[in-house]
């Protein structure tokens, strides 16, 4: 079973979806089984993060845009903006896809685990992922 | 099918999980289909990774621990002790899900290819590994 | 339903597998569903990127050369040649499985998406896939 899930965005940074990912799983009628996520994008990606703490987020950030900063004189794709280059390697550097198990209806994450959308463009914008669900 | 690994930790490092995952996989009945791994932890993560040469797994280690220290002042998420933080920027650039197909009641690795789970605190746990397998 | 591909490769690099990939989905007879790639190797590995502008495939390489360099002094694993350790990091820092819903016969791609293998030695060589298809 396949869903469609958008997720707007205004700015880079860590979007919790959560809540969203377990409203499909507890609707599919599918008692357990792998909910796999996949985003439609080459310059927002995917990760598991620790939910509890606001600033594990934000170190993350700071640390990934330092990691791979605007400007570098390394790249020649410049054309779509400043922060395009570095959103196509920080999302190479995350994750594209992504599989989660659920049981009783519910992801299998841990205690303190989130599923975030991480937009790497100033701008953000409308991000598509696709969600399948099986048994 | 759904099923659970539990594996203690006492150091930073990788550890060896492929005989037990292939266990798994060889008691579940079925003949082949996809065996998907999910760790409930954001300070530990899952690797496929050379299993020949320990050498290899130990430059790995080195140069992770060199490209994300400890101590960085960066961080600003520092309660939960020096590799706290590290931990979580680890996990991030490796995988936290890891899918592996399997034929005739075996993951299907390449020759030289293991499955590890790479611990990035330096006192370990109890690290919960969620396991899918479908057909 | 499990299907192998072999890719030849013979330098490093970026190489298109969208459309192998895609005939395997069109000729599997399933509809919709999860098709999940795994490499068989430990220094070459897989990635969705921007298909379009040959720039960002340029500028990815040269940013993935310069953060894991040949001839580091860290390196205790040389045996195999300069490329094999940067390899081997190369791969974990990107994936070794990745999984991508399809529907209507065909992967669910974003408009500038494709999935490329990704040799990291130098004299590339016979690279083994492991693809499963599920409803």
């Amino acid at each position: 079973m396949i869903r469609l899930i958008t997720v707007a965005t205004n700015q880079q940074g860590l979007y919790d979806i959560t809540s969203r990912v377990n409203e499909l799983v507890s609707t599919s009628g599918l008692q357990s089984g792998l909910c796999t996520l996949f985003i439609q994008h080459t310059s927002a990606s995917l990760i598991i993060q620790e939910s509890y703490d606001p600033s594990a987020k934000a170190d993350l950030e700071s640390w990934l845009n330092r990691l791979v900063p605007e400007l570098d004189p390394l790249y020649s794709h410049t054309l779509e903006g400043d922060d395009d280059m570095p959103a196509h390697i920080k999302s190479t550097l995350t994750a594209t896809s992504l599989a989660v198990p659920f049981m009783d209806q519910r992801l299998a994450l841990g205690t303190w685990q989130g599923v975030y959308l991480w937009e790497h463009r100033h701008a953000g914008g409308r991000r598509n992922l696709v969600v399948h669900l099986g048994a």
